[in-house]
């Protein structure tokens, strides 16, 4: 009877860390990246804050938002020109703003002071994205487009990875390392939900998976970030959520914030508004203070 | 083509909690039951611990683990001696104490002044375990053995009702309505890891489903305790996991302590020792703070 | 850093043949276990097919099913009279019938003369159902209940050990030698849907693991049994499935069956009726002689 | 209490199949497509069979092959020049061939007379791959590169769309509209395996759904293929499964043929040989005649 064989599984083993992944593998216990990104530090006891809307939708929105997140104390505006949607249809609220979108975005960024992260879905987009990004995000329908993550990486932006719902931990730090090895060490790692037997309501698709952050932290060095706005998919639990990313050791964190959640063009289920973002940012806060860490400049009252 | 239809399927609808559970279901936001058992509140500010080793494996290894835990802030002594095991033969070291167990137990409650909570796993065992058991607990895989639940319910004993691993919270919130429906009011639920794609590490056979705390908090009024022992099955996961889920909304915290975990007679690879803890406690105290709430008398240094 | 460890997991391991469950392993390729029960043979080229209700609804229901599944080709007939139920509350149609229902099922083996295969739920009940039960049918619920199993197997009667919905072939394994270390040799497992991420409709709860079956092959030479009614819990799919099962290699097939299916008391969705059974018989007996097997004692025109 | 909500959620619903995959969507029980590819007929009685290697490693190896498994039944040739790698390293033998694999697989064409399934990744390399695919393979990795798929589907080729190992249905259909957007009516869907709570064996990282075989069905005309290959990723669980699904209803079967399966530069656990190869074509043609349909030209004997 043969049982064991040497092929490889789902989880990461020690070969792995040596010849699959040494470059995004920790070194020893304690080993972290640290880097900076816009004046803004990763890795540290800062733990970074990524607000907006999912979509660009106006310029309006766009701009009065990044004020809004900046003056709640984000330390980047999220928001995506670019946006890959499940079907080919699209309404007027609906769409990718692309090329419009990238310039909104260059407007926020102005206007309010505040670094961006959006997402970069195809290489002939690169170029534009790039001149407004602060962080390339890639999308966790595109984790493993390795030609489109060689492309970004040679672009010398830091990159932000997110973990497809579908894949291991294995899977994940093997297009990392597809980024590090183009010599761009500047590299986030974000959880963002996973597909999984019971996710707790009929329209949500993704469970968030916190036990990733203490389990991916035993394997690399890489800052992890997580967005429990995408993994819940469900407003009143993307607070208790970033809450417990923060306490569970995440290293930055994604929220999804809209000056009118339910109208919203995309998912009107999951982002908050301002006020509870103000609030949102406060807890997190003290939760990052109960384990050494802090988010916001001063000390909330 | 007909695809909806009137089945019940994974998630909780409105009827489920008008006519399956309607004594677990919450009445309203804000909703929770609040009881006390041994002198200890449950869903208010405090958050007890429940901690102590997998099995009860000595006299000696109950009470000093006993008189430690106390001294550090544990409201509850944990330790089972029965416990099911997935295969028939014993060693030595890997066995149930029963009679003798539950006799240790009465000491070690007696000499640490602390109570207790153990498992019960047959209905013959009931009037024995309940000589020295606070707190019932039913394991996660007897949540569906539902002639033990209504046994154990009407001993009138408060039950923590641990989640099987392949069960929805609409499938708990039914098990525990076999405890309500028998005029048992004090029920504690228990998340303790699910089986998912990826639980991260070959010897991980569980995900700890966190989500499911501010998940079942929407539906029901009873607290949820989380236990990131059995959840995570790795010693290094356990504290980020425990603050995770006290940021998360827990009510209760269950961690599996042993004064030599590397030699506990059942699963070594996931309690922690006194001191790690005693520094736990704390930090959990710290992120239980910053989320208005509190796990031990006085404030750490 | 340290990743192996010597931790049980998920999967089977080689040391688990030798020393977990050295009575269900499978000794060398090809090894399979033979054994009759009524006069019919499992583990050989017949593949046996229990038909019947989910529930004994009344003698008429039961005696009647008995007498066409019979003229159909069924082996036994299949029917419970205790049954775990996810929620306390029962109307009139969907309650367990115990003790009377037992007595139907006795009527309905003379009158049809077909032997039975039906659960027992708790040891207070299988001197009753041993009664009626040539084949004593241990739930998913209760495949981890190890006080049931031991108690099961020392009655001497064959057992079908449904495998939980939440469990590993490892477990499942585990389980089965709870029965075979009684020196009960007649075990047959039995495949009946697992949770995942995808179930496909909103009213399903499982997914048909037909992986399971060349998979557990290779273990155990255990009988291997499917059912999927329970499995897909919708009754379009259940002859595909069905069909796949006995390509597959399973040695037994358990297929839910009712005269009036919508209006079956409890899971109305899944059984078939008469005419779909004969039509399915006819079917798996064309598949069976496919790969070398039959069902039907003659051939189908 | 709010529990329903508009928003989608996993499973597919009446309305999705007229907004967002009208073209995908089933018309009304028994609607099927049926188109032509290279003088083979997908969607009627005939299932055809893919077969080759993972890789196109040599011409050698790929013209020997494409022979074999002509003479053997198979009606295409699969094998990839191009193929995402999970990691960034590359050995000798584990590596795209890329151009000159796209030559090879001309020089197969020629010299066995097969027609070729072969996967893009890449729109730059769509005109190259072109040149010889007879049906170009989307993987399952770039289910959801809607780019890509756009691009692909403009060249007029029929498309296989392979399901990611973590999306659902209603993603599957989703991606298959993109296709179908785009006036290319040849679109075949294909199942290979998704992650799950439990694949058996630590090197499989991979569940083979073959419920969704029944289930897409309901819901869409479309072919649906199954790859029992890529699914098990081991080999002796290759040929039951390649039965079942062709007893579940597949429309077509891809199956992994190495000449030397335990040198394969890939994944040298799942291929079979060439005489594995020959007795899986009549076996399956047998399996195939008991549900109505065939594989062969003429019956095996």
């Amino acid at each position: 009877m043969q049982i064991e064989n040497k092929s490889p599984g789902k989880d990461v083993t020690e070969d792995d860390l040596k010849t699959k992944f040494p470059l995004a593998a920790r070194q020893k216990p304690g080993h972290r990246s640290r880097f900076t990104v816009a004046g803004v530090e990763f890795g540290g006891d800062l733990i970074p804050v990524f607000a907006g809307p999912n979509m660009v939708e106006s310029e309006e929105l766009i701009v009065t938002t990044a004020i809004a997140v900046k003056e709640r104390g984000a330390h980047f505006l999220r928001g995506g020109a670019f946006k890959p949607l499940t079907f080919p249809y699209r309404s007027a609220s609906y769409r990718e703003t692309r090329e419009q979108g990238i310039e909104w975005l260059k407007t926020a960024k102005r206007e309010a002071g505040i670094p961006i992260i959006t997402e970069v879905m195809e290489e002939r987009y690169l170029d534009l994205v790039c001149e407004v990004a602060d962080i390339l995000q890639i999308g966790s329908r595109n984790m493993q487009n390795y030609p489109l993550l060689t492309a970004a990486a040679r672009t010398g932006k830091p990159i932000m990875l997110k973990r497809h719902f579908g894949c291991s931990l294995r899977d994940w730090l093997g297009a990392a390392e597809y980024l590090l090895v183009e010599n761009n060490p500047r590299v986030i790692l974000c959880e963002r939900g996973i597909v999984a037997p019971h996710t707790h309501r009929a329209s949500s698709r993704f469970l968030m998976d916190l036990q990733a952050v203490p389990a991916a932290r035993e394997l690399t060095h890489l800052p992890i970030a997580c967005d429990p706005s995408h993994a819940t998919f469900w407003r009143p639990w993307v607070a208790p959520m970033a809450l417990a990313s923060v306490a569970a050791g995440a290293d930055a964190i994604m929220v999804e914030v809209h000056p009118d959640p339910q109208n919203a063009a995309v998912d009107p289920l999951q982002p908050i508004d301002f006020d509870a973002f103000a609030g949102l940012m406060t807890s997190m806060h003290r939760v990052a203070g109960a384990v050494g860490r802090h988010i916001l400049q001063e000390n909330p009252s």
